[in-house]
């Protein structure tokens, strides 16, 4: 499923940045990288299901069960995990089409507790923040975000703060967004390849 | 949400093994098993939501969606995985109404593929069977329930051999399937209490 949410924009963007104009979503960028490293045999990490509160089924017949009434409902957790080198790894992904800031507004008061409570226990937990001005996708430490989460008079999440807190993670095509690299190289563990 | 799906039945039985008639579903006990693992901050360990197909959606307002059609796709993933004392723990549950045995045709190949994979990267994997018509719950190895299933001969679990292979997990109230401590135990590990 290819998805182009914001082609033209992203196209002028492109050629500015001379980064790829792949016209993906971060979301469908992360599950190939996904399947990527489960076909590698490298980690082992899937989204989450969407949370639907289901209402109403109706039966037509028993093998093709019909949803005719569902809510979605907030998710409890993040929406990524899944065991790297036999460590629970644990994260979120965001993007945003703003400029200088992504605004907090985004994350769930319940995310922040979650990644809160998996490092108590011992996870890797790290952000995927995506700003799609610049095409540029970055990881960063979940425990740096929950701090200015945390900072009651900080409403948002700089560019520039990302820049320089964060890890950019170029483009490639296998996979999209090698979050797994950066991760190491952050962790100054070792690279996986 | 407390549900009685063999209320009769389960009240013959637990007359019969004097175990408590509580009327909960295995994935109801294992559910509240994990808030009690999540508040005392013993484990965070989540169901995963059902993935469900979503094909239309009405907005009669923006800010209450409705699905009205929607389909239940197969997981590609066991139900259950969080972290426990820092390790990646992941396991499926399942019930029974038979007597003697607990059939193959209800766990999915791609299930023992996911858990396959998981414990090559250093899972702690399990299964959780419940014999309904017993009472009983038994936390099992997800290897050696693996080994069985790659036995072209052998088409379900024997009840006899869940008995010598798994660990019962006794009914309490606090949390209802305490299946941590068993798997302290199993691993020769400390107990988290």
């Amino acid at each position: 499923m290819v998805k182009y949410p914001n082609g033209i924009k992203r196209a002028i963007v492109s050629n500015k940045q001379s980064t790829i104009n792949r016209g993906m979503n971060l979301e469908d960028d992360i599950n190939l990288s996904n399947k990527y490293y489960l076909d590698y045999n490298i980690a082992n990490i899937h989204k989450k299901p969407t949370p639907i509160q289901i209402v109403k089924v109706d039966y037509p017949k028993r093998s093709s069960a019909k949803i005719i009434e569902a809510y979605f409902k907030v998710a409890s957790t993040t929406d990524y995990n899944g065991i790297y080198k036999g460590r629970y790894l644990d994260f979120e992904a965001k993007e945003t089409n703003l400029k200088t800031t992504f605004p907090f507004s985004s994350i769930h008061q319940h995310q922040i507790a979650h990644l809160k409570n998996v490092i108590h226990h011992g996870a890797i937990a790290f952000f995927i923040i995506r700003f799609n001005y610049y095409n540029e996708t970055y990881l960063v430490d979940a425990s740096k975000v929950i701090e200015l989460y945390d900072d009651i008079n900080c409403k948002s999440i700089k560019y520039s703060w990302l820049q320089v807190n964060g890890f950019l993670i170029p483009y490639s095509l296998t996979p999209p967004v090698n979050y797994l690299k950066y991760l190491d190289i952050n962790n100054k563990g070792d690279f996986y390849e």
